[in-house]
This record gives structure tokens, C-alpha cells and sequence, in this order.
């Protein structure tokens, strides 16, 4: 079995760590989102490629969410002490350690899918990652701060301001000349189906969608999706504040009908937002719902295998 | 009084801390050698420098003589986990956030020279430390490795081989066409005289006098050298196999003679090396001997009160 994956950051691992558990024997291709990546300090960090990564690796700190196990902070406290920033970024030596690689790859004319392959080398986290494009894409973020409207870096609004500041606009800068990066959308075009996990539709999903050629090679498949809101809120994260920036309510609702019949086949949704399954909003797809809460691996892979018994029951 | 002093590594910035405190009220500059500088990982690493700039601002292991005190090596042991290379360059955390930020300020366009004022801001190391030039310079050495000869940087021949291969060649690769980095001529010109701290002659002084402009600035000042070769040894490190290489003999009166009458005014030697006073070799250079070996600050502080004397005593 092909499955094809769009993969934000923490939901996404999550759900592929279930995924890998539920059909073992599965082809996983995994299309990380890059609009996150940013580089503090001159190190290219991609946060979503390095979430999936190191969980699937077994190298990530479960009680974050992101970043390693067993971290420790010298480098940053050192870099503070040079008056360097951001020091609101939570770096961690053993985390820094990918990034100097990746940037010592990327200085040597290595693409990010081939410092990518580089990385998993050592992780093995069991499924083919690859980044959505090897060309620099970058979510900003047009906020108001000090009275007028500023453009800051999607990392800056997320981790510093902790989105608490009204978004006006998201966007995707160079997404609109970017190129899917190699294998992208041939892992698309092979797979028997792919599934969105629970990720971030705006600036995860969104993201990648944005990228010429991807969305439509997807809607050419049968596509399940698993809502990343349950009860009017997001699982995990403030996709809230992301929604509002675009007009989407934030209920799974509103969500699945932002993707659409065009591009949804199935979605599935918590018990609590079952009202879903009957919904007009969502006329065309077919909507199940089922416990959506990851609190362990066995709760996660149970959901991922109602993803594909769902894309193999659309399927026919 | 203002005092101009090409520097090494650990032999001159344990002089330069002894000439801080000998001299308290003196204005310092040090020309320090690029030639060691190397980009482990892509990091721009200037051992030299940072030797001087931890020893005189208090951060230096004092046990190694270069590198921090109190340092830990996560990051290295972390690049290692992913077959990364070269491990045998002992980078420490601590160490390492000074090479991200000078690599994210050389990267940002800034030149050595001002990344170089940005680090000592915080450390605070009492002299003027600007880097002989801003364009790259480094030191190769030719070796024979494998029954054949092999071109390797200083470091892997210093560092990973021990400098136990004997060098056929030593060349700054570059050297001939750097410049001299901003207010480095100015500093020499405007000195009351230049000290040679006990450096090594060979990588470390010579490759700053082989950029165009310096060893005649230098020639026109009075010039007092302290000898890095005590009864035909180096105090540390491994001068003698860098002698060697340019037919030097490994003795306070080769060394001196290597300089040259045109270059130094006075020779500072060890009590061990008395025949060096009436050394036909060292005819036009003024030749003391006293205690030469830096087992304290106190006893550097004595070694640069005497060079300083010396100085004194040759400019009238």
C-alpha cells in the first residue's frame, strides 16, 4: 500500500508515528512543510521537517511535542551572552547539532531534499521525507504591533507572540514560483491514496497546497483528511488564530468545507463534532466521526487506521 | 605608550596577559594570525584569535591553554551520531556559539575584522585585537601520507596527524595578495615599538609578516622578539617540526637568526640559551637571557616587563 502524507509539524508526527504502527507494511512518502523553516543565527532550521523526524527517529521530546529528548541549552545561553538573539527560540545543543549540518550541506550546494535524505540517514524514521520544495518559502505574518501593521516571520508571531496578536494577513512568500521538490509529485501520482493528518490547514497544510502543482496532483487522488479541530478548538497549537486570519470558523465543520469536496473525499471527525457527518457544508465527502485524540501511540495508530480503512472504503 | 604585537595562539596570548599586567597603562594592539583559520562543520573557526580573546578576557582553559574552561561537548558528540566530521577537532558547546555567531556575522557580509570587534565586545580583553587581514589566508602544509605527497591545512596536520609527518612544504595559501586588515599598518606605524611574543615562527609570526605591507611596517619600528625555543625545544607546541620544514634549526639562536638583524633590535632568550648573547649569528640585535618559561601570570608578567625594557633600551 502507497499512502502520500502533507505533514505540518507536531500533529502530523503524531499521526505518521500511529500510521506507521497501524499498516507497517505501508509506503509512507511524507511531504514536510517548509514555510516554517526559518534561521536564527544563521542555522536553517526546518521545524516541521525536524518534528517529523525526530519523532518517527525516536529522538523527540514527547513532553514538547518538538525538539530532542534530553536537551540541554549551552549554545544558546552563550549566544545570549554575546547579546546574539533570538533567544526566544528554544535551540537546544543536540537540536543544533541537525541544523549546523543542514547548513553546512546547504552552503555546499546540497539541495534540502538532499540534506534532508542526509539527516534521516542516521534517524531511519521509516518513511520517505521529503521537503515540499527545495526552494525557500517563507509564511509571514502581517500583524499590528506598536500601532501599524508589520510583517514578521510566521516563527516570530507563533513562538515570540504566541499568535496572541490578531493576524491580518498569512502568506506564503515565493510558494507561487516554487517547485515541488523532486519526488514530490510522482510520490503523489504513485500513492494509492493520501491522508491529511491533523496539521495546521492555514499555515501547514495550506502551505503546501500552495505550491504550483501539488494541490492539483492531490485532488487527482482519493484523499482522506482527519480534522485538527475538535469541539470548536484546535487539538494542539493555535490553528484558531490562523483560521480567523483567512474567515474560516474554527470547527471541523468549517474546515473540511475549506478544503472542499474538490479536494476531500473523507474526513473524519471527533465523536463531539459528529453534527459533521450529516452536514450540507460538506455535501460530497464522507465524513465519519470517531475518538480524534492522540494521547499515545495506540490511540494515534487507531486513528490512522480509521484514515485508511476510510480512504479504502471511498476508494471503491 | 603603545605597543604592537603580531600574536599567535596560546604562547602569545599568555605573553599578552603577562604585558597587560606588566604595563598596565599601555595601549595594546595585536595582530593576530589567520593562517589556523578553518571551517569545521562550516563554522569559521579562528583558533588564534579566540585564543587570545578567551585568555585575556578570563574565559580560556587553563588547563588546555586554548578553548574554554568549564566546557562541555554535546553539539560534537551530536555531529558524530550523524557520521559528521572532523571529530578531531575538539569543539566545545561553549566554543561553538562564538564560531555560529562569527559564521552568521561573516555570512550577514560583515569582514573578519569587525566580526571580530562584535566578539570582543563582550569580552572585553583589554587590547585593540583585530585579525591581520580580512581576506582569506590559509596555511597548507605538504606532507607525505600513503607513499605519497599530500596537500592538508595546518589543522589536520597540527591537530589530527600531531605534526608527527614530517611537512615537505608550509605555504599561506593567499597570503601574497591579502591586505593588511583595517588600522593594522596604522597600529604598527603608530607604536612605540612591536613585540614578537613567543610565537611560533614559522605558522604564526611568519605568516603575518607574508602579508604584503606588514614585515616592512614592522622593519621600520624597533622590534623586540622573545624566543619561542628554550634549550633547543619549543616551550609548547611543535615548532620544531614547522622549523624543520624551512631548514630552521630548532634553537634560540636559529630563530633569531631567521628574523634577522633588519627585523628585530633585541632578542629576549632563555637563561639556557646564554651563548646566544655573543652569537656571531646575532650580530646588530641586542641579546638578553633571563627566565623565559610562562608558568604564571606572574612570570609572563616579568618576561614582557623585560621585553619591554629591552625596548626601552634599544630605541635610545
Amino acid at each position: 500500500m502507497r499512502i502520500t502524507v502533507p505533514a505540518g509539524g507536531v500533529g502530523a508526527a503524531r499521526f505518521l508515528r500511529g500510521l506507521r504502527a497501524a499498516v507497517p507494511d505501508a509506503d509512507i512518502t511524507v511531504i514536510g512543510n517548509t514555510g516554517d523553516d526559518f534561521a536564527p543565527f544563521g542555522l536553517h532550521v526546518c521545524p516541521d521537517l525536524d518534528t517529523v523526524m525526530y519523532t518517527l527517529g525516536g529522538g523527540i521530546s514527547e513532553e514538547q511535542g518538538w525538539g530532542r529528548d534530553g536537551e540541554s541549552h549551552v549554545v544558546l545561553s552563550e549566544l545570549a551572552a554575546y547579546g546574539a538573539g533570538p533567544g526566544w527560540f528554544g535551540l537546544g545543543d543536540l537540536d543544533i547539532a541537525t541544523h549546523i549540518l543542514r547548513t553546512q550541506l546547504l552552503a555546499e550546494g546540497r539541495t534540502l531534499s538532499e540534506a534532508t535524505r542526509v539527516l534521516c540517514d542516521r534517524w531511519q524514521p521509516g518513511v520517505t521525507l521529503l521537503p515540499m520544495s527545495d526552494d525557500p518559502v517563507r509564511t509571514h505574518v502581517t500583524v499590528e504591533l506598536d500601532g501599524r501593521d508589520q510583517v514578521v516571520h510566521f516563527q516570530e508571531w507563533w513562538v515570540r507572540l504566541h499568535a496572541a496578536v490578531p493576524a491580518r494577513k498569512i502568506e506564503a512568500v515565493g510558494a507561487a514560483t516554487a517547485k515541488p521538490a523532486p519526488g514530490v509529485i510522482e510520490a503523489i501520482d504513485a500513492a494509492d491514496f493520501v491522508l491529511l493528518p491533523p496539521s495546521n490547514p492555514v499555515v501547514s497544510t495550506g502551505v503546501i497546497l500552495a505550491v504550483p502543482g501539488i494541490a492539483d496532483a492531490i485532488r487527482a487522488k482519493t484523499v482522506v483528511g482527519v480534522s485538527p479541530i475538535i469541539g470548536g478548538a484546535p487539538v494542539r497549537g493555535m490553528a484558531d488564530a490562523c483560521l480567523a486570519a483567512i474567515g474560516v470558523q474554527t470547527s471541523a465543520i468549517a474546515v473540511g468545507a475549506h478544503y472542499g469536496a474538490d479536494l476531500l473525499d473523507g474526513w473524519l471527525v471527533d465523536d463531539r463534532d459528529k453534527d459533521a457527518v450529516e452536514a450540507p457544508e460538506l455535501a460530497g465527502i464522507a465524513v465519519r466521526n470517531r475518538p480524534l485524540y492522540m494521547t499515545s501511540v495506540a490511540a494515534s495508530a487507531e486513528i490512522a487506521r480509521a484514515a485508511v480503512e476510510l480512504a479504502l472504503e471511498v476508494l471503491q
